[in-house]
């Protein structure tokens, strides 16, 4: 049986979600929500409808799982414990520091409507996380290591993009090689902000604009720039455009533990990514997951979910066996 | 309230799964089973009773988790179905091709006795198992490639041993760095074995062997030798026990995947580990997972598991709140 999918949220999320589900033998894409106006709204799927978001009560015992593909910042806050009363629904909530918050605000509304809700599944937070729990769980007395990129940090290119005289930019994270191999090599360096990530801009200037002053402001922002050793490329908008449109990304997640009588074996956990496009990676893992949701709807499951609380094999279209004979 | 444990067997696994018990807050080992005389076995817990094994079935309600140590070949098909039937048991059954059977047996005497069987769990089986499900769930479309090693492969040392001449021998299987680096530059290459790993042996003679002879009779094993590039190495038996008792290991999953409208991103996915301590981290797995089998347990489960039906915050002994404000 087909598991039937929307989308809320049309952007870089949603198109690799819709890649993602038609690419998925198992689930078929039912609709696309949107706040825009719907004729307005171009997609890849020629017989999917496109719906305004007003409309979308309509549509809930038509849907198995609604994937939210809209911000963290403010769409998903509202998003996610709204519509977990019509639909199972599942999330990309990267917002580390409120995930308490927005894991209570779902557990609650799902809980009441019986529906399913998964939050904050993507990579970061989602596989890494997922490895640094399996990573302590095996080794419980050492050291995690997260190290991003290379890749372009959305925030801090807009950073740079609100610099007086700045016309466009791009800003590369990339994690220092010297620091990947001192963890990989089991020094369980004590790494300073500096230490482990560089930072590398690529930076269009408006006409008359002074390079100098800019560089010097971008070095210079607390927060995102101060703490880095930073790189300041000036190039042309058609250079950018041409070899910094990519969305590539990347990471690595370690562990650093010890065993023995007398902690006198080391160990080593390293996983890393690298991603072509870091929007269909992160909707790949929601499908995955998407499939997930509704194995635990049909159990008679309730209320807020994470990566940590759902067995592996939901992920999988195969059956048990077929999973043992194949993988284990 | 801690988990009892129990081991059965006290050979590596057993100690280091007595090591592993040991640092575990939560866990307390409650005796050590073993088909010897218990006398002889001086073990590392100065207070633990070691029992014989015919006297076992006393010890049913004093177990939450009987932890088995013995080996895949002959001990594990055995005593796996078996002592399932008076305890919650878990193993780490590794010979991949015969698992479908192992679990067929163990799941139906676990059903009948109402108890929790894991089985093949440790590292591979195990985490690289789940290293595997995990990324073809988010990647259906790709290839997958395990390389193991550097470290020392017991059936291939076993295998030089009975060569005629030898008295004693190492051997190491070690990935070809070559084949690793096609693979994380998304070659996506067709590996031959030969392309995939290499053989290195270090040797002892017995007083008048013939090296050449040796050396040719290893290198033309079939299956064990003949489809690798092989180096023999001839040492003292002092050289041999100085460098090369250790028992390091290790080994590489990946997936290499595509997205996108015309498959046009590629993704690579890589789980790694170094391990100065085989049989400590293969432990240190089961520790986890003996953590699950008491959960699954007191949730009113029964039957066989394996890694893939376990979610991930049942290793842990923290609280779903805790973790999803440290690791998500």
């Amino acid at each position: 049986m087909q598991t039937r999918i929307g989308i809320l949220g049309y952007g870089n999320l949603g198109k690799g979600t819709e890649i993602a589900v038609n690419a998925a033998e198992d689930m078929t894409l039912t609709a696309i929500f949107t706040r825009r106006n719907p004729s307005s709204v171009k997609t890849l799927s020629k017989n999917v409808p496109v719906v305004n978001i007003a409309e979308i009560e309509q549509w809930k015992d038509k849907i198995d799982v609604l994937i939210l593909c809209g911000g963290s910042a403010t769409d998903l806050p509202v998003q996610t414990p709204e519509y977990v009363k019509l639909f199972n629904v599942i999330d990309s909530f990267d917002t580390h520091a409120r995930i308490p918050e927005h894991f209570a605000n779902v557990d609650t509304a799902a809980k009441e409507s019986g529906k399913v809700g998964v939050i904050s599944v993507g990579w970061d937070p989602g596989m890494f996380s997922l490895n640094r729990v399996y990573a302590n769980a095996i080794l419980p007395d050492g050291n995690d290591y997260t190290f991003w990129g290379k890749g372009v940090s959305q925030g801090h290119s807009d950073a740079i993009r609100r610099i007086d005289g700045v016309k466009n930019a791009k800003q590369y994270t990339i994690p220092v090689e010297e620091a990947l191999n001192a963890v990989r090599n089991g020094e369980n360096p004590v790494l300073t902000t500096r230490q482990k990530h560089q930072r590398e801009c690529f930076v269009v200037l408006k006409d008359g604009a002074d390079a100098d002053k800019v560089e010097n402001e971008i070095k210079s922002m607390p927060n995102y720039f101060t703490d880095y050793d930073t790189t300041v490329h000036f190039i042309s908008e058609e250079e950018l455009l041409k070899n910094h449109s990519g969305m590539a990304h990347g990471g690595f997640v370690f562990r650093s533990g010890k065993t023995g009588i007398n902690k006198e074996h080391q160990h080593i956990i390293e996983y890393s990514i690298k991603l072509d496009s870091n929007p269909e990676f992160t909707t790949s893992v929601l499908i995955a997951y998407a499939r997930a949701v509704k194995r635990m709807y049909d159990e008679g499951k309730s209320g807020c979910f994470t990566v940590f609380d759902i067995p592996p094999a939901y992920l999988c279209a195969q059956s048990g066996e077929e999973l043992r004979a194949k993988f284990l």
